[in-house]
């Protein structure tokens, strides 16, 4: 069975939310069933794109994994697009019989028996901005299916106060859940070099907004690696 | 019994390890038993500064926590200066009975029996950058301390080539210890801004040097106050 992959890339840092700084390979699936109006990273969603993506085996990514890395074992975050829309569970078992340890990212659309092997699962539900809508029954389906995981999180990006709004109701269903929220980044065009200040100021106004009312629940963290690289893809 | 405190504020995030992006409000104690050399706090370090220090008790702290957080419970940080020096056990006591968590960071160099009722405890041994010395015998007596804690860590700033070494040691001698590095930061002085970009090249060094060499058991994280507020105190 082959998988759609966009790319893989690393040993570089985990940008964002609850392994922020951590060293990863990121395996990034083609092909996503939510259409995000910011979503920055087009090339692994829109199947324009499609003729960009590998069809690659199990064994065939985790030999590129394994290149990467020199054979030392780190963390594989399977990040998409949505990478639930396909089976990661051979994968994660051929990575973790050689040590490896599983992320995986996605918005909660999709359920998978394999969520169980990971041992973080990430779920990102997209906020009124991004114009997709959670299916919260789905998103339970997943909550189920990743009991065997060591952490699950909630990771929500704000554009807004509506976003704002929304992520509070998400942590009402949700108390157990840790979350991060980071603000959302609307310069999303890789020849485009980022606002540093600019990015800098989206993060202190999301810092202002949870400290001022008194919301101490969520982590609030930028996207470290759009500090550091910008937009630019393969880091 | 009265504490000498630097500083009460918050609540504001934290910027740096285990916790980065996590509401918080910070207790700066005064007085501590190290002079680093590039110490960023040395107006809680350097008893020049004692008549800045309010002497408070463990209730005047937490009225004054309890204050800024609106009477809701969250992180407290107890920091310095090397808070060690000094008995928060009852500062502790206090707060958790209201709900309030405490996590404190200090270099090891002196073990409290309160450590056992953090949630967090930082130890943060200071690299061959900073001018001083590290007693390991002591500081594995703050370990054996802090056997109630939920999470202990060690982060370790990293100026140079010498730090890095320094800390990959580190890392053999206490692999079990979650490792937090972060580049330092030469740019102390509250009056001038902070160089954004110098910051970032600075961690994204560090970055470099981590993936580059397979190093993968450290996270690697700037500190996220400085970027967002520079060197201002009380943010």
């Amino acid at each position: 069975m082959k998988l759609r992959i966009s790319e893989i890339f690393g040993p570089t840092i985990q940008g964002e939310g609850a392994l922020i700084g951590k060293p990863t390979v990121f395996v990034r699936a083609g092909g996503c069933d939510y259409r995000c109006a910011w979503c920055d990273s087009m090339h692994a969603v829109d199947s324009a794109f499609r003729h960009d993506w590998a069809e690659m085996s199990a064994e065939d990514i985790m030999a590129e994994v394994r290149r990467l890395s020199s054979g030392r074992p780190l963390t594989v975050s399977i990040s998409g697009g949505n990478p639930a829309i396909q089976d990661f569970g051979l994968l994660i078992e051929l990575g973790k019989q050689e040590g490896y340890d599983f992320a995986c990212e996605t918005q909660g659309s999709v359920a998978q028996p394999w969520f169980a092997e990971l041992e973080t699962l990430v779920l990102s539900p997209k906020p009124p901005s991004s114009g997709e809508e959670t299916d919260w029954r789905k998103f339970d389906r997943c909550l189920e299916n990743a009991k065997g995981c060591n952490l699950v999180v909630m990771k929500i990006v704000i554009f807004d106060e509506t976003d704002y709004a929304w992520a509070k109701a998400a942590e009402e269903r949700y108390p157990n859940l840790p979350l991060y929220l980071q603000p959302g980044n609307p310069e999303v065009d890789p020849d485009q070099p980022v606002d540093l200040q600019a990015a800098i100021d989206r993060l202190l106004w999301l810092i202002e907004k949870v400290t001022g009312d008194g919301w101490f629940a969520p982590h609030v963290l930028p996207q470290l690696h759009m500090l550091v690289w910008g937009n630019k893809r393969g880091v």
